[in-house]
C-alpha cells in the first residue's frame, strides 16, 4: 500500500480547518481532528482520518450539529444525564468525561449518561483522558446493528465498543478498548479502502455464507467475538448505552457512514477516583508490580515481548508524534478533496515517502 | 451419566446443615447453599453443589472463616471499601451488594470494593439480586491464575468472571455472566467429574500443547476467549477486583479448590439506581421493546428460538424449583460423605430416578 507519512500536528491542523469551514468551533474542531489522528498513530486507521469525510457529510446534511450544546436533562449529584442534541460525538463525550471526573472527585464515583450523541472516534481516546485525571475510566457506547442476536439471521446488535482505562503507574495508561464483533466494522472498511480481502471468520454475507469480500461483509452480518459470549456482552452494552441513557438502541442507531440520518447513539461514562478508594500512590505501586510480573513471564515461541493492555498504542503514539503519521493514498486524496471543497489550503508536506 | 433429581429446598437444607456443622451461622449457611443449588438449577453444575466439598475443606483448614464479619475500611458515601477478613465469599458479597444498592438509592450510583474475600459462587447470583432491587448490577472478581498473558507461557491471569444484570421489564432479569477464558475452569472440573474429554480449543497442557484431557488442562493453561481481547478484559478485571480494591492480584490469588491457603480474591460491586437515571417504568417499557425486537428476528437454520442474555437460566431455575435439581452420583456421594462427617442426617429423597 502506498501513501505518505506526515507530521501529526499538521494533520490535526488540516482536519480542524476542514471542520471549522463547516461551522465547528475551533477548539472543538481541533479536538475532533486530534481524536482521529491519534487513532491513526495507534495503528487503527479504521478509526482515523478516513472518517473525516463521513463527519463532513453528516455536518452538511444537518444530521450532526456543528455547534455542540448538550442539555442537562437531570443532575443527581453523582449521576448526570445529558442530551447531546445531535451534536458532535467527541464534544459531547469530552463534556461527559469532564463531568464524570468532577463528580468522582466529589463522590468517589461519577456517572454521566449521554443520549442522542454521535460517533465519538475511539472509546480509548476518552477513557485515557479519565485515567490521566487519576481515575478509572469506563465508557460504553452503542452503534448501528452489525450482528444478529445469537441464533438469528437479521442484524439488531451493534458492535457496541467499550473501554476501561486506568493510570499505569510509571508506565502509560493501561487501556482496554474493544468492539464485540470478531473484528471492528471499521477494519472491514479499512480493508475495503486498501483493496484487501478479509478472513472468512469475520462475517457472513447477507445469505448467511462466510465471506472474504469486505463489501459483501459490510452488506452482510458480522460474527460476535467469543460466540454467544460476545452477543451477550454487546446486548448489555446496548442496554447500558441506549436503553438506560434514554437514547436509541438496537435498530434505531444509525452508523456514522450514513450521511443523512440522525445517529441516535448513546454513551455511558463512569469515573472512579482512585484517591477515594485506595490512594493514588498505593495504586501506582500495585499496578507497576502487576505490569512487571506480567511482562516477566517466559515467552511463547516466536514472541519477543508480552504487552500490558494499551502498551502497543502507548508506544505507537510516542513514535507517531516524533516521526509522523502514515496515510494511505486514498485517504490523502479524500482529505485533499475535502480541503478543496471547504476552501482550505491543502498543505500536507510528507515527512517521508513510504 | 447417572444421578438423582432431588427437590431444591431439601438440597439447600442439607447444604446449610453441613455448613452450620462447621460453624457457619444458619442464615449465612442457607444463603451459601442456595447460591450453589441455584447454579445447579441453571444448568451450571461446575458452580453448584460439587463446590461444597471445597468450601468445607477450607473451613476446616481455617483459611476461610466460618463467621463472616467484614470490616469497613473506608466509607466515602457513594463508595465504600470492605475488608472481607477471609470470611465466606457469598456473605461478604451479599453485604457488599446490599450496601451498593443502599448507596445507589442515595447517590444514584454506589460502589463497594471488597478485599480479602473468598469464592462467592456465580457472579450472576449477586447481580440478579441487585437487578431485583431495581438497579443495574455490575460485579467483577478475580481468581487464581488460569491463563498466560498474551504471548506468554506462564499463568498470571485469572479467568476473572464478571457480570452485568438489569431488570428485564415483564421478563426475568437480563443477565450476562462470563469468565474470560474460552471456558470457565469449572467446566473442566465438571468434565473431570463426569469422566468426559474436552474440546482441544479450551486449553494447552503444561508443555504448551492443546489437550482433550481435563486433568492435563487443569494442570496446563486455559486459553482466553476471543484471543488477545479476552486477555485484555481479564487483565482489567484483575485491576478492578484486585489492584484497585487493595486485595490480592495475579499470582497472589488462590482458587477455592486449594484447601489450605488464603484466597486473597477481591470483588468490585457497582449498583446504578435506574429510577435516578431514567425512571423505572420507562426503562421497563424500553427493555421489553428491546427483548421483543431481539426475539422476533428470523432464525438461523436449526435454531428454534433466540434468547435474551439470562433467559435460559431464568427458565431453568423456574423448572428446577418445580421439578427438582439433578445431581450426578459423584456429587451425591460427596454430599453423603460430607453429611456423615458432619453428623448431619443424609435424607435426600429422589424426586425422580434419572
Amino acid at each position: 500500500m502506498t501513501g505518505i507519512t506526515v507530521p501529526a500536528d499538521r494533520l490535526v491542523e488540516l482536519g480542524a480547518a476542514i471542520l471549522v469551514a463547516h461551522g465547528v468551533p475551533e477548539d472543538d474542531a481541533r479536538l475532533v481532528a486530534d481524536s482521529l489522528v491519534t487513532a491513526d498513530m495507534w495503528g487503527h486507521p479504521s478509526h482515523g482520518m478516513l472518517r473525516l469525510d463521513w463527519y463532513v457529510a453528516r455536518l452538511r446534511a444537518g444530521v450532526m450539529t456543528a455547534v455542540t450544546e448538550p442539555e442537562t436533562v437531570l443532575d443527581g449529584g453523582a449521576v448526570v444525564v445529558l442530551d447531546g442534541r445531535d451534536g458532535v460525538g467527541q464534544i459531547a463525550t469530552e463534556r461527559a468525561c469532564a463531568l464524570a471526573v468532577d463528580r468522582a472527585r466529589q463522590h468517589g464515583i461519577g456517572l454521566v449518561a449521554v443520549r442522542f450523541s454521535n460517533h465519538f472516534g475511539t472509546a480509548a481516546y476518552w477513557t485515557r483522558r479519565i485515567a490521566d485525571a487519576g481515575c478509572v475510566g469506563i465508557l460504553t457506547t452503542n452503534g448501528s446493528p452489525a450482528m444478529a442476536p445469537w441464533g438469528g439471521r437479521e442484524k439488531t446488535v451493534g458492535a457496541n465498543p467499550w473501554s476501561i482505562a486506568t493510570p499505569g503507574g510509571s508506565h502509560g495508561p493501561v487501556v482496554l478498548d474493544i468492539a464485540n464483533t470478531g473484528v471492528a466494522r471499521g477494519k472491514i472498511y479499512a480493508a475495503l479502502q486498501k483493496g484487501e480481502s478479509i478472513p472468512d471468520t469475520w462475517a457472513i454475507d447477507s445469505s448467511g455464507t462466510p465471506t472474504t469480500d469486505p463489501r459483501a461483509a459490510i452488506e452482510g452480518i458480522l460474527l460476535p467475538m467469543a460466540g454467544h459470549k460476545g452477543y451477550g456482552i454487546s446486548f448489555m452494552m446496548d442496554v447500558l448505552s441506549g436503553v438506560l441513557t434514554g437514547s436509541g438502541y438496537a435498530t434505531d442507531v444509525v452508523g456514522p457512514y450514513v450521511p443523512d440520518q440522525r445517529s441516535g447513539c448513546g454513551h455511558l461514562v463512569v469515573a472512579i477516583d482512585i484517591d477515594r478508594i485506595l490512594g493514588r500512590d498505593e495504586f501506582d505501586r500495585r499496578i507497576d508490580d502487576l505490569i512487571a510480573r506480567t511482562k516477566s513471564v517466559p515467552l511463547a515461541a516466536g514472541v519477543s515481548e508480552v504487552f500490558y493492555p494499551g502498551e502497543i498504542e502507548n508506544r505507537a503514539e510516542e513514535r507517531g508524534r516524533a516521526e509522523g503519521v502514515f496515510l494511505p493514498d486514498k485517504t490523502v486524496d479524500e482529505l485533499k478533496s475535502l480541503a478543496v471543497d471547504a476552501g482550505v489550503p491543502f498543505d500536507l508536506v510528507p515527512a517521508e515517502v513510504v
